[in-house]
């Protein structure tokens, strides 16, 4: 039986797009991901980028030209609820095509709208796979030095500053009540903006960790209390994903 | 600079030892895993089998018998906060040697006691890298269609069946307010013991799922809402790791 499979894009956003995909990827993963001839994609562009680097390291079954690309929806601006039907984007898979579930970096229905297709395939009975890869979310974690046994991710935090603050004061709360490590992201170009609210607004004995560009080259995640993070505010870059985490003591 | 690396091991628990290494794990993580010499793992003698699986891969650059793989201290039985000096450990990474921590499966430091060595590194302006790789819990998080915009770990529920149901019903409330999927883990031989917890407990609407085997052939993942779980309770196998995930409605 054909299966929804969710298949993990690299954590560079193709940044690096020489590095051969064997490097970045398990081979059971790219193996898979060139039997897949139809696809539910956040962008289709760098789908196709990305299905070209699988075709070097295991060739693609169906040529790219021949591949169904189909983007999924976007979620409306300025938030709000998705108000989509996720069905006829898996009509493949019911005609027994394996559908692959692709998104930008990292694995599909983390921390991106994927996950309304996925709950759309279980109310079907149709199998969803798992591909084995990276998510920017746990490297982040685990390189923080934070609690790894509880922890939640938050998404993304309010623009406006008042409201930012209050946000990352219930978060702090909450981290300590429960010793939960809180994750959040934010578009690179708002890095150093977050950053800034997170020193100000937190307690000096919070533990504050910062990550850069997680397994690339560039990797860097920097960890230690508000307070030695107000000794000295990095500049931290426009153009590299970052994640945030803290834990209250 | 030598770093303290946070190596990946596939999430087969060693079952398919025969499957090569680089079929799931990638090159890099593999050829960096291959430069370490001195290691700080969970259990020394599955550390040196995943050392004989990289070697297949990408061949070790100090043999085995020359490395250096001492255990971190294991939790305290019956829980309480684990009082350990985690300096000595990092003492090969002070003198120059790249050090690697690894867990028994997926990502250290993330559902596991390794976090505390990499504060001790941070503490100490040591570097810490995270090498690419699996995590089953969000690799599960992805395959359960529930939100993956806003999750939370939560490590194991009480083994007492009062307790147990107490903290269900607390983090499916938490789950309704935030809009939180909550994920747990439990010893494989107790699988069945929380499934039946978190079906008689959890409300009718709300969805749950269960992941087992993930990145394996035996990969499934359930996922429904608990009354049509309460239809016809699966057998699950008393020897897969499984992760347990809802969202209330």
């Amino acid at each position: 039986m054909a299966s929804l499979w969710l298949v993990p894009a690299p954590l560079d956003f193709g940044v690096d797009a020489n590095a051969p995909l064997g490097d970045l990827l398990p081979l059971v993963t790219l193996r898979q991901a060139a039997q897949i001839s139809h696809w539910v994609v956040e962008n289709a562009k760098t789908a196709r980028a990305f299905l070209k680097r699988v075709d070097t390291a295991s060739p693609l079954v169906t040529p790219i030209q021949q591949q169904q690309i189909v983007e999924l929806p976007r979620p409306p601006k300025g938030g709000g609820a998705v108000q989509v039907d996720f069905r006829p984007l898996l009509a493949p898979l019911r005609a027994g095509h394996e559908l692959g579930l692709l998104s930008e970096a990292g694995l599909p229905a983390v921390a991106d709208p994927g996950a309304l297709l996925v709950a759309q395939a279980h109310r079907e009975g149709l199998p969803v796979r798992s591909l084995a890869g990276s998510s920017s979310l746990v490297q982040a974690l685990a390189a923080s030095g934070l609690n790894g046994q509880c922890f939640a991710f938050q998404g993304y935090l309010p623009q406006d500053a008042a409201a930012r603050a209050l946000r990352i004061r219930e978060l702090e709360a909450q981290s300590r009540r429960q010793g939960q490590t809180q994750l959040v992201i934010e578009t690179p170009y708002r890095n150093q903006a977050l950053l800034r609210a997170l020193i100000d607004t937190l307690q000096p004995g919070t533990q504050l960790a910062v990550s850069l560009s997680l397994t690339t080259a560039q990797e860097r995640t920097l960890s230690k209390p508000v307070a030695q993070w107000r000794a000295g505010v990095p500049d931290l870059p426009k153009d590299q994903p970052a994640i945030f985490s803290w834990l209250a003591s």
